[in-house]
């Protein structure tokens, strides 16, 4: 039995609104899904939460908080873990930015986000969402400069309770350290997230591949986070400037399907 | 006093053959050079010891072993270490390559790596040619599947005596445990590579920064490195389509003396 399929809705972001992607994910079965907060607050998030309820949809996860270099980060993720707790996310996942503009001070923007973090915590705590600290691959630290699993648990470690981890193979898949670090975090994983990396990658954020057409080893992985304790959804997330999405969204969430079944 | 400059020859590879890349660098008073091995084959070894040793230039690696996912792996590296002994270089680099087509075992493939470091040591001993193990960003993972400092070293201390490093900023510098995995290295860094990353870095390989062009704290690194002992050469390597490929290679190697005077 394979974990059940999730869809982030960035998967198809360009071609259908948040209304539409619900509607599909209905109507082809999937059960969870993963929205983004611009297209929540175009939908409305009263609208959001109605139509995700009618449809008997899971929420799998809210993206996304963090970004604790922006001048509004706090109000910001207040925002956020509030629409996360409307819509009964387990997790709201952060993103949590890189360096401040015109800084070359790593470890500086590091402490920074986990005070940050540690701001938030009692709202998030209080709220009940926990908040899913995502590493981001180190070709991106200018949007995330945490970029391991390792020093996402370390930060977990340091902040306690109500954290934990979003485990997205695109960003981790490389890592020499990945399997230890999955176990580490046991039931700390609050997102699990799936594409595909494509030995051609042409581009930094929005060239991801569709689970089958890479390099990522996925079943070894996601048997990883199983066994870690992990027995939520696989949350399909594919940024595709060049291929997924310039596709029919229909055929999209088909091959999203067919592909989970052959992984 | 900072750390002498060399030059990485792959810099200025698009606009000098090997023999005009030596003239350069002694017309600029750049007293090292670590040239790439496809050069020195179009050059002939013994052509390039004797123009090399004329300048009175010291050679500061060979570029490159490595990619023991290649058929000829052997026979090659033995070559590349003849080659490195020859020009009296303090190390000869490895770019360990990659998984083989098809495969998607990483671990696998870096324990062949192990494997074949370790059957080509003997012969680098006797030539008394280090190996430096370049660890290459995980973006890189096709073409060295050795990707941080840390697995690198983990590789050093199964390896033994004549095997180190060569810490690439560019590589290296995202990396939340760098300064401590330099420490860790000390005397066994072989070699110190520089360059920059640019925020909007649009190539995987080849879009390279000039040092002072990106984000990287390069002052900050260099300190580690000599805290960590070395008193070797800074060598610029910059891969750049888009800019230092399509520049004057005078202005190029004049830009390399005043950035590395600026940092």
């Amino acid at each position: 039995m394979s974990l059940p399929l999730s869809l982030n809705t960035a998967t198809v972001r360009k071609q259908w609104s948040l209304a539409q992607i619900i509607e599909g994910c209905a109507r082809h079965g999937i059960r969870g899904i993963s929205p983004w907060r611009d297209q929540i607050a175009q939908m409305g998030l009263k609208n959001a939460k109605k139509s995700i309820r009618e449809k008997d949809l899971v929420v799998t996860g809210v993206c996304r908080g963090g970004f604790f270099s922006a001048r509004d980060w706090k109000d910001d993720n207040l925002r956020a873990i509030e629409e996360a707790h409307e819509l009964a996310a387990p997790a709201l996942i952060l993103v949590v930015g890189g360096a401040p503009e015109g800084s070359k001070d790593l470890s500086s923007a590091r402490k920074h986000i986990r005070d940050c973090i540690a701001a938030i915590l009692p709202e998030a705590r209080q709220a009940k969402v926990p908040l899913a600290i995502e590493p981001l691959h180190p070709m991106q630290v200018g949007r995330a400069c945490v970029n391991t699993l390792e020093q996402a648990l370390d930060m977990c470690d340091a902040l306690g309770e109500g954290v934990g981890v979003a485990v997205d193979v695109y960003h981790v898949w490389w890592d020499p350290k990945l399997e230890a670090q999955i176990k580490r975090a046991g039931k700390r994983i609050l997102g699990y997230h799936i594409c595909d990396w494509l030995p051609d990658t042409r581009d930094l954020f929005n060239d991801r591949g569709m689970m089958g057409d890479g390099v990522i080893d996925l079943p070894k992985i996601r048997s990883c986070v199983e066994a870690a304790g992990y027995s939520g959804f696989q949350e399909v997330e594919i940024f595709s400037d060049r291929d997924w999405w310039q596709r029919d969204p229909d055929e999209v969430l088909r091959t999203c399907k067919e592909r989970l079944a052959a992984c």
